[in-house]
């Protein structure tokens, strides 16, 4: 399963937020085995939030979106997402019910738009917030405050689902350039992936099939000069 | 000015990494006036790097390209950028000059591709590491290690220029909904962009026109309850 993420928001773009969502998410889709294939930040604007998630949606198996839900002005994702399905946002009697039980808010207490969704979307309840989420087709729309973000993808996490690859970290206190004849020896001699991040140490990631990666890392850390703090093997 | 930034690593994808890369370019760019108008994080795979960059240097004035520079076998930015501009990578001459000048580095004790950049980019030189950058028509190519790339973009940073926006935070300890009003006042009565981010209180920034900014926000400070560790002015 290939999945991208769609943050919206222009804070996001001007550096005020750091981006913590698209890791969690990316995060949570990983161990859930699900390949994450692109993480994009859109300003909040109708058009390229439509032009976006209508690529996407074509180009990966499913689209979580998140960020731009809610009454104000510059919330404008459920309205883009709309367009990019062709469809226009309309009040939703399941949401407006969900708000009354759930929350005791009656239809005209509410501010305008706070039940709008796609028209034919389904909807997500909020266990943390106001705002409704939906599904329209394969593209998945959750608010941007992260607590309530991360509470509505639980409602849904199962949905997402795929291989999960064996991961072994090996840390290295070595320069990444003096190890890369033995990342060439790793991968000719396992059917893995590695992936190398260097920082004050180089921590080397080994992904596949759970047997191969641990007799690969096995095999790496007698040729390397571990990081002291251990071998990072997770 | 209008400016996309694409970060490259499969670890950003999976969310081990915050991407605080884009958060800080973004801070750095919209502070010098530019429009940041696209983030995206791409795999390590050299068909994605191309294809996306040649899009957004399409239809971004520039794009600023961080991660996946190095000998290492999963460094495939240069290898990417250099396909979106259908060249070649070479080995540069600049670029093994400054590594034997600043860093005393011998051709032949350097890992092969170290010196790598796309034929005829202009070199960026790495201050604080070994890594170099380049600048290929409109598109800048940093480091991912974040001392490395904040410092490689301080050399370039005057060839990012726009008009800067006045700014102001007034931040009300009222929900969100309840202010809507007042947004719906201030955006007609001034002409400056509302944009507003609830949290525990609701940030509103106000941007535009510095002597319009200041007397829209006095007027807001007026109608709001403050936030009571003052009205964030910035």
């Amino acid at each position: 399963m290939r999945v991208a993420i769609v943050t919206v928001g222009d804070e996001l773009l001007a550096g005020d937020t750091v981006n913590t969502n698209a890791a969690w998410l990316g995060e949570r889709l990983t161990e859930r085995g699900v390949d994450v294939e692109r993480v994009v930040t859109l300003p909040d604007r109708v058009a390229d939030i439509a032009r976006v998630v209508n690529e996407y949606r074509a180009a990966y198996d499913a689209v979580v979106v998140t960020g731009g839900l809610g009454p104000t002005h510059d919330d404008l994702t459920m309205d883009g997402v709309a367009a990019a399905f062709g469809r226009d946002v309309v009040e939703s009697q399941a949401a407006l019910e969900w708000l009354a039980e759930e929350g005791g808010y009656a239809a005209d207490e509410l501010a305008e738009g706070t039940a709008d969704i796609p028209r034919g979307a389904r909807l997500l309840k909020n266990p943390e917030g106001v705002a409704p989420g939906c599904v329209v087709g394969s593209v998945y729309v959750l608010p941007g405050v992260p607590a309530e973000m991360k509470a509505m993808f639980e409602t849904v996490a199962e949905e997402f689902a795929g291989e999960v690859a064996h991961v072994t970290t090996v840390v290295a206190d070595e320069p990444e350039s003096a190890l890369l004849d033995r990342f060439d020896e790793l991968r000719d001699r396992f059917d893995v992936t590695v992936g190398s991040y260097p920082g004050d140490s180089v921590r080397v990631k080994i992904q596949g099939d759970e047997d191969e990666v641990e007799t690969a890392a096995a095999w790496l850390r007698e040729r390397v000069d571990l990081a002291v703090e251990g071998d990072g093997g997770e």
